[in-house]
């Protein structure tokens, strides 16, 4: 079977990251890298992003390892984009120690002509100027999804709601689905999401799961559950980008259950991104393994 | 078909509830009240409480709408018990504007002889001291369940975990069972309550649906949807009724396909108990209404 080529915009990152238990340095991270990695299990992702020169032979081994085309990721002179944040016990909260935009601050993404006509498109978190951007430079694909950030919600409201405009599916957690609306309710902030452009609005529940809504129905999945998360860093991106591939890979994707079957994906593969840190875990999945958690994850919900 | 007796021991009420939409006085409240009520859907439950001499025919008709027994709700010399609350917008918090115990007080539940053997037994939310007496009088139940209170887990801790050693089942919410157990991890804390006695923990998750745990196995679940809550006063107290009524009613409670269909029975009927004030909604409720909920509830879940 021919895989649906999905284009995937967003950052590569090199991390810094604290836990309660342990740390780690200048691990891969960033949107595009989570969640081209989650699309491979069920699409052909094809990555545009920017890293600089420190960006290594093996830190571009994962995206090989499960698929992912890495013609269009973009080595600028100058250092990769690096985060560091430190996580309290629990992955209650995650405080950013720095952000050092390096090559990524002058990130201008551009579409090859080869490519401006892919099956799927997510413009994954980056901000919504470059999300504008990108989707001037593709013909309007089956399906269009983005994520965003409460950066890009302060910071950059209006050209996150022209962007709104031609979105099929908006991912945003609780916290950002609240201050795009000034709604609390998440119900209610999801339908005023909804009038905004999208068909289909994911609220991320973090440990809770995730809450969907479209036009005619509504759904609140629960997580799969992991005991000891290793580092959530990226559950988000994971989650998006399982859902996105996922529906790339449908002949209908409008159809409510193939809706849910990437939400439950999304939610399975999320669950393998927690239980290491960086996209350790998450490249390591055979297709087997993603198979026996799902059926875990549709069984224990099935009553 | 004969159905289950459940003894049902708790507090019965009146509510003083004030939303930012509305507020009631003296509307029938406490955790007896909703879990009898829901309970009935499934088994026979019978009442052990007390009121005073202003609870009226009025307040004694939901449940004799809904064949629940209570013949044995004592009624004292004196005023019923009182509870006063605000809940914030969108039910974030309540906050408890007063509490007059009136004849709650002395509360010394007493078991009659021909109650001695109940299939069930649910010690609803009433001092862990009460909740051993009870359970003193009566021959050990096919099943027995306990919910508590942050206040007992404050003042009374010795005695709920006396209590615990015998249970079946406990309800908790999150804040209660990481007072409990001084853990945050929430699937940790459930394991270390199961440790403490009880063979089935239940952590209620308010508006993120439910999880729960047992030696072999653990599972969380969403809520079923309600865009506009009214008042979710006695929620926990609803789903654990339910919970427990369901569970009464079939032969082998400990497997978890009836655990399973319990917790869900438990979450279609809270989401029923906010849709009124006190147990208006809940006490209309037709069994082709919450089969019908419990039917769109198992195909949301479904993969």
């Amino acid at each position: 079977m021919k895989k649906s080529k999905v284009l995937i915009v967003g950052s590569m990152a090199f991390d810094n990251i604290k836990t309660h238990k342990s740390s780690v340095k200048n691990v891969l991270g960033g949107s595009a890298s989570y969640s081209s990695i989650a699309a491979s299990f069920f699409s052909k992702p094809k990555v545009i992003a920017v890293v600089g020169e420190d960006f290594t032979k093996k830190h571009i081994k994962p995206f090989h390892d499960c698929g992912v085309d890495t013609s269009c990721i973009e080595v600028k002179e100058g250092k990769t984009f690096t985060w560091a944040a430190s996580y309290d016990k629990d992955f209650k909260n995650a405080t950013t120690l720095s952000t050092e935009l390096n090559v990524f601050a002058d990130f201008a993404p551009v579409v090859k002509k080869e490519d401006e006509a892919p099956q799927a498109l997510f413009l994954a978190n980056i901000s919504p100027k470059l999300q504008l951007d990108v989707l001037k430079q593709v013909k309007k694909p089956r399906l269009v999804a983005c994520d965003t950030m409460n950066l890009w919600i302060q910071n950059n409201k209006p050209q996150l709601v022209k962007l709104l405009k031609s979105m099929d599916i908006i991912f945003v957690n609780e916290a950002e689905a609240r201050q795009l609306t000034g709604v609390y309710n998440l119900i209610k902030a999801g339908k005023t999401i909804l009038k905004m452009g999208p068909k289909i609005v994911v609220i991320k529940l973090g440990p809770n799961g995730a809450l969907l809504l479209t036009k005619d129905a509504m759904f609140q999945v629960p997580p799969f559950l992991v005991e000891d998360p290793i580092d959530t860093t990226g559950a988000g991106d994971t989650f998006g980008g399982g859902f996105v591939g996922y529906l790339a890979s449908v002949n209908n994707w409008n159809n409510l259950k193939h809706i849910k079957k990437a939400l439950a994906y999304g939610t399975v593969l999320a669950s393998f991104a927690i239980e290491s840190f960086s996209v350790k875990k998450l490249a390591q999945v055979k297709p087997e393994d993603l198979k026996k958690r799902f059926e875990l994850y549709a069984k224990a919900c099935s009553f």
